[in-house]
């Protein structure tokens, strides 16, 4: 399954206690669209926050970020990993 | 020891070897800085590529990286991770 990696802005001043329960709302619905978020990492100083996903389309990533709550600045496929 | 997320942009058409050369170009040296780079993921139709880096500090990692070729455009601290 293809992988993507989405990229949120303006989150400065996130907690790790947010983190978690934003990335619990993901987690919650993600299988209605065949998606799997495997990892996030954040600096909360800038505000930015990188989700890495299995998905079958940045559609569907964008679908369930959009139904959770934070829609995805951007969206990127990484078919290439090392 | 902290994390880092850093971004290279305009790297269109990457190719998986290429991603691979480089990549072992950081490997080669990274010990000289105290950076370890763990993962990175490439997008060759925006030019994307991320990488995650354990290392004592952004300066760090940016070095390793400008004596291996490949300057990044964004280096973030990201303490978070879900």
């Amino acid at each position: 399954m293809p992988q993507f990696m989405d990229v949120h802005h303006g989150m400065k001043g996130l907690t790790a206690d947010q983190l978690k329960e934003t990335h619990k709302a993901d987690l919650a619905i993600e299988k209605e669209e065949g998606v799997h978020f495997e990892k996030a990492w954040a600096d909360p100083e800038s505000g930015t926050v990188y989700c890495l996903s299995e998905a079958p389309s940045a559609e569907a990533v964008q679908r369930i970020h959009e139904r959770a709550g934070h829609r995805a600045d951007e969206i990127h496929p990484v078919p290439l990993t090392v």
